[in-house]
Parts: C-alpha cells; structure tokens; sequence
C-alpha cells in the first residue's frame, strides 16, 4: 500500500492516508499473529490449499479498507467487490464512473492487477526468503493457473525470479512504449500495470476507447502477449527457440485468437457499415481483452450481432494459456479435452486399441486428464449455483449467465446489464458475494475455495 | 404407419393414404436392401453404432415423408424436423396451431413418441426373432439412455421383453384412467402414448391446459413414473421390492423432483397472487414435464420469475433416470459427478487416502466414470457449437440458449421466442438442421452421432 500513498502525497490527495493507516496496521496485525500462532512444520496439501484460500479472501477484506475508510467507495461489500475483482485480475467494477476515483485508488485498483497477475503468495515467495522446499511448491500449485506446474529450472525460488523478471521485463517494455506513444505517465503506468495482471481495471469511463490507435494496438499486442504461457519467454531466454515455438498451446492459443478476431471482423463488414479493417483493429482488440480475460474495451461489444457475441462468449470460457496472468479455463484443458474425447471415440470403434493422449510429444498423465474433467464438472456445478443465486434478483438470463461468466472467468465485463458499458453495482449483497466467490474460485482454479466447504478440511 | 392409416380410415381423412404408400414403399425398398447388400456375419462396435445413428437418421426421413406429402406440413426440412422431434421424444414443434393437423398426422406424431421412448432398435429386438446375443448387446448400449446398461435377466430378448411388458401396461393403465377421467378416447390414447414415451406433443394448441385439474394430476403421475429408472419396476415384478427402493438414482430423483417444485411454488407464491396449493399443482406437473423431459404444460412457464426459470432450467439438463424414456444428461450421471468431484476433493486433503466411489453400494467401475466424463466434454463442446450455429441468425441469446437445451435434452419448450406458447418454425433450414442433430444426438446420447464424423469409421 505504500505505492498509493506515495502517489497521494505526490499529487496532494487526502483519501491517501488510509493507505498509510491500514497498511501499518496490516504489518502490526501481522507480526502479533506470528507471534501467537507457532509456525507448524508440517506442512501439508491440505494446510497449502487453505492458506491460499484464506489468504485471498484475507487480501480482499484488508485491501477494501481503504476504499471504504476513504468513502471512496461507500459500501464494505462494494468496496471489497472492487478489490477482489481488481486481485484476481478480473476488472469487474461497481463504480458507475471510475474518473471521479482519486488517483491514488485507481493506482491502488490497477496495483492489485498486477500484483495479482502472477499470484500473490508466488511474489512473497520470490522476494522473502525461504524456509523449505516442499510447501513453496504445494503453494504455487494451489494458485498457478492451468493444468499443471512444471518446474523450469531445479530451484524452485530461481523459477519464480526469472518469471517475476519476464513479467517485470514485458510490463516495463508496455510502458516506455505507451509513454512513447504520447500517453499521459499516470495512464500509461496505470494502463500497462492493468495490461501486465490481465487484469481490465480503466481509468476513463469508456476504457482504451479514447486513446488513439497506435495505443490500442499497442494494448492489444501486449495483452495477447500476457496470455502467452510464460515458459515460451522462458525458452527464449534459454536460447531454447525451437522448444519455444513447439508448445502446442500457444501454437492454438494463436490460432484460435486469430480466427476468432477475423471470424468478428467478417461478421461485422456484413453487420454495419464499417470497413473490414476498421472491423479488424477492434475484433483484435476485443478478442484479445476477452480471450486474457484482460477486460479492456475500445467500443460497446453489446451491440454486436449475436454471431460475434457468442464469439467473444466462447472466448471467454476458453482463457488464455496455461502459465499466465490470464484466467479462464485455459487452453490447454481445451486440447486435453478434444484430445481424450477424440481418443475415447476411436475407443468406442475400435475397442482393442490403445490410444494415449499426447501434448508437445509427452503423454499426458492420467492425474492430469482426471483433474481436467473434475475441474469440468466443478466448473458446471459452481456456474449452475451461482447463476441460481443471481436469478433470485429476477435480471434477465443474458444478464445473469454473462455475469457468472464474466467473474468466474476472470474477465470483467459481460452482456447486457453488465456489458462494457455499464457496471456491477446494481446487484444485491448476496449476488455480490457469490460473485466475490466465483471471481476468487475462478483465479484460484476451484479447488482451493471448494476445499473450504469440506468438513475434512477442518477436522484435526 | 399402419396405425394412422387406420385412423384416417375411421375418421374419413385423406392425408391418410400417404401413409399407406409410404409404409408399402418403405417396405419395398428394404426387402429389395437386404437382398443386395449381403449381410455382414462379423458385426463389431463400429457397426452397431453406424447402424443406430443411420437407422435413426433414415426412420426420420422417411417418418417425415406423409407430413409432407399430404402437405399438412408444406416444407420437408419442417417435417422432419417435426418427426425427428417425435421419435426422439422431444416434442418441440414447427406448426404455431397442431390442432389443425388432421386426427392420422396428429397420431402419427404422438406414436412417434411412442416407439422412440424405448428405442425403435430395440423394440425391433424384442419382436423380431434374434441373430446372435453380442450384436443386440451392441445395439441396446449404443441407444440406451443412461451411463451402463445392466442385463437384468440373462436372455437379452427376455429382458427387452419384460422392459416392454412393464411399457405397455403403464400406458394402458394411464389411458384407462385418462378415459374414466373423462378425456374424449383419442386424446387420451394421444396423451397417454406421448407421455408413455416423455415426448410430449399436445393435440391442443394449449397442450395439456385445457382439460381439468384432475387429467392433469394423472399426466403429473405418469410423466414422473415413466421417468423412474425402469430397473425399480423390473425388481417390483420380480417381488424384490426392497432392491426396488434401495436404488439410489430413483431417490435423488425423487428427492430433486420435490425439493424443485417445492421451491417453485414457494417463489410463484411470493411473486405472484395465486395461492400456494394452486402453484403446487402447476409446479408438479411443470417440473415432471420438464424433468423427465416431456415438454407437456398447463401454463406458460415463461411468464415465471427468473428463479423459477432457472430451477427448470437446471431440471431440464439434469433430466430423467436412466433406463427410463426420458432424456437430459440423467440423474444417475450427476450422482456420478458429484461424487467423483467429493472423492477428487478429499484426495486433494489427504493425498495417501484411497477412495472408491460407489452407486448402489456396489463400486462404479473407472470405465463408466471416464465415459461419464467424456460424456459432459462432448455435451459442452457440441452445445457451445449449436449455440454458435444458431447465433448466425441474431436472435436473442435466452431464445437461441433454450433452443438448444430444449433440443438437445430432448425436452420441447424452452424460454422466449421457444417458449411454451411459441413453436420452432421461425428458425432458418440451417439452424433446423443443427437442431435436428442435437435432437438425435440427445436421444442416442451423443457417442453413435458424433462416430458419423469421425474418419476412422469409414475406413475399410
């Protein structure tokens, strides 16, 4: 919270001190409670789950603080909505109008995309020093996005610096380039910190839509570069090249994002009367906000025909890839699933056969297609429940289901009700606070807050 | 097509010769077929889902033919899309009035549901003598609703037998009543022949609306007992009554059943003026109609409050027992679901523990579990594309949504322009076409369709 207040002090705005205020009163909290609770060594995937699970909801609770001290934000529930969309990069706002924000909130909105981005607890770990090898592992494999973590180089900590450099590296890049390309310092910092967590928080009222189009082609070549699994950068940093260009996901990642932009851009020609390449320039940006469930927008994609919304809504379920700041159900569960349903029928024609399912030449372990269909089945379930919950408000379905949607996805806007140009604050508390759940269940990958509902969880 | 012959004799209706020329001609053709085309001594998987996918495929092209010949349906691409509705049990209509269909077609259609209730192949099987066992084996699983089949005696011909025993006694004991209720004799035979099979066309414009709340409570009864896992019966005949009641699926179906119509009425009590045992009623008869996926309906259910909707909407994927007539994903599947995903959970706690997942207190083998799995992949993955197909018109997003549902899970009625009171005679050829497959998809339960697109069955 320290980057916040800096930013009051700088440009002289008093909503500033809370940040002060609750971030010492967060360190002072903080250091009682280690004092009190002894530190267990035991450290098991159970007490893993659950201390990110906690851990994020905490985040949430004490990081509303100063939006609500300030009255910022009036409302608690709102003010935690805000921030617990702005921490799992989903950019899901309440306010009707984020310019009236002061500053130093829109920096602290756009801050907690970022830090969010590459997972929260993963950056404490890199930066702190460590006490085991073991748990750290069980940490970063509750919150990392997409089927599987893979250890890049033996030690994990080195793993997670040169992935905190990469991130650093490509944040940095977005920004100089932006500043290059005349945008005002504030914006641009606020703007590429957004971009780098896939996050989506604007600080204008209509997003990136003002901004001239070298901007918006700049944000959409970086979005769609923070949906890239992050070992394709790595691999280049390795001088590894040829592994980098055979990761199967970012080859369909790429594909697909490209079809479904032109797919958008064909669509509309027919539609309005714009020229295919003015349709272009927005289809990619779109698409790329959508499919990194970033959550930027340089028009109302509402008012696209319903050929190109069932695009953008199918982009939306798919994700990014694996191993980015992006949420979603990630790409590689989507070649998992082709690839075992393809499998599962050629099985049923030719019973006697065996078949693996590859990805990247590698057989794709058993554990790692079964925790694929539970997420499925769990992703089902939660949807269904939330979208239950938020029809006892009596919005419409397209409202509702989009909304779902739009949280548990990690994305930000949806359709209708909650389209690009309108906003969450209308719900109710308990849409709220389902919605809050799904945001957290959908960056966190399910299992983590699901665990908390298990009564075995809380047994000795 | 002898039946609707007969009936356009009594009544004195000319559209009743087509059908007579066309049962003749059907006959022709296929004695002239099985004289060509030698038949195969080696009948594999391949085979026995190639043929249950073609056989349903040609039974509604030529189903479709007397519609239109007599031009009581002018378009062909609406006939067979009204056929296909029929044998596939969905009873999702093109026509904006069927009462003006002559009395013959109007049988013809509710026969449809009739003989597609318990699977057209199958029926053949039980009459017809038999080949040889592994190849009917084959036939029933490639088109019986449910996640297995279990031989319930060990003569396959034996239980297809008593499965059609308990069949046609239910229906006559339901036109029975219908008739002491005092419903005229063809809409009873009518009524209790669609609802035999969960299919679910109306002779009347407003369905089942119209008759009094007593024929309505006996539809209510018989829709919920024709979509009970027809295993219960089959214990109940053979005196193992406690067998009967210990079936799990049977009681969570039950259990779903009441729980939403419980709630529905509590909800239609709170937001509307009607009295609580007035809803009751219509959200018994709503919810057996939608859940075991008749389609029937006494009013327009989507004039109901978002939660209501919603709550059928959930019935209308989760859907009947398997082993039962009815469509959806079927309850026993969801058991399946939720259990793996409880075990997957506690696995993640306890990571040495092993777990088993049972039904019935018998285990549930990996193999049921895994197609199970495949089963939802399948079911999204074609859903999200039917979606996609349909949006090319630009209908709203809650019509084009419960289009498909409704087709897909076999049910009739969706919501909006498919809801109740409406019909799916607006929709394009290309869109009828998409719909027509996600009907037979539904009823053969997705795998013998999607084999048609494989290359590998076609290989020599």
């Amino acid at each position: 919270m320290a980057l916040p207040f800096i930013t009051s002090v700088v440009y002289g705005e008093s909503s500033g001190k809370y940040f002060l205020i609750v971030g010492v009163l967060a360190i002072i909290a903080g250091h009682i409670m280690t004092k009190i609770f002894s530190a267990e060594n035991h450290f098991y995937a159970r007490e893993g789950f659950v201390s990110v699970s906690l851990g994020w909801i905490v985040l949430g609770l004490i990081g509303a603080l100063p939006l609500w001290l300030s009255r910022e934000i009036p409302s608690y529930i709102d003010a935690v909505f805000e921030i617990v969309s702005g921490f799992t990069t989903t950019g899901a706002s309440i306010a009707p109008n984020v310019e009236v924000f002061s500053r130093c909130v829109n920096l602290w909105r756009c801050f907690s995309h970022w830090l969010g981005g590459m997972g929260v607890l993963v950056f404490v770990l890199a930066i702190l020093p460590m006490a085991g090898g073991g748990q750290n592992l069980r940490l970063i494999k509750a919150e990392s996005p997409g089927p599987s973590v893979s250890k890049l180089v033996p030690k994990l900590k080195t793993s997670a610096l040169y992935l905190y450099a990469i991130y650093m590296f490509l944040t940095v890049l977005m920004f100089v380039l932006l500043v290059l390309a005349r945008m005002p310092i504030f914006d641009a910092l606020c703007t590429s910190i957004g971009t780098a967590g896939t996050g989506g928080y604007g600080i204008k009222a209509d997003s990136i839509g003002g901004y001239s189009s070298l901007i918006q082609n700049i944000c959409t070549v970086f979005m769609f570069l923070f949906g890239v699994n992050f070992n394709f950068y790595f691999f280049f940093l390795m001088k590894r090249v040829k592994e980098a260009f055979s990761i199967e996901e970012v080859k369909w990642y790429f594909i697909v994002y490209t079809a479904a932009s032109v797919l958008i851009a064909i669509n509309l020609t027919f539609a309005t009367e714009n020229g295919f390449f003015y349709n272009l320039h927005h289809s990619f940006f779109q698409c790329a906000s959508v499919m990194t469930t970033t959550g930027f927008s340089t028009l109302d994609f509402d008012l696209w025909p319903q050929f190109s919304k069932m695009i953008m809504l199918g982009l939306m379920f798919i994700g990014a890839c694996a191993g980015s700041t992006g949420g979603g159900t990630k790409v590689s569960r989507f070649i998992i699933y082709f690839r075992t349903a393809k499998k599962e029928l050629s099985c049923l024609i030719h019973p006697r056969s065996v078949k693996i399912v590859k990805m990247d030449g590698k057989k794709i372990e058993h554990e790692v297609v079964r925790s694929a269909n539970i997420f499925l089945i769990c992703y089902v379930l939660i949807f269904a429940a939330s979208l239950l919950v938020l029809s006892l408000e009596n919005y419409d379905f397209t409202t509702n289901f989009s909304a779902v949607a739009a949280t548990f996805n990690n994305i930000g806007p949806g359709f209708n009700l909650v389209g690009p140009t309108q906003n969450f604050g209308f719900f109710n508390p308990l849409s709220k606070i389902t919605l809050i759940f799904d945001m957290l269940a959908g960056r966190l990958e399910i299992f983590p807050m699901l665990i908390l509902f298990s009564p075995a969880t809380w047994r000795k």
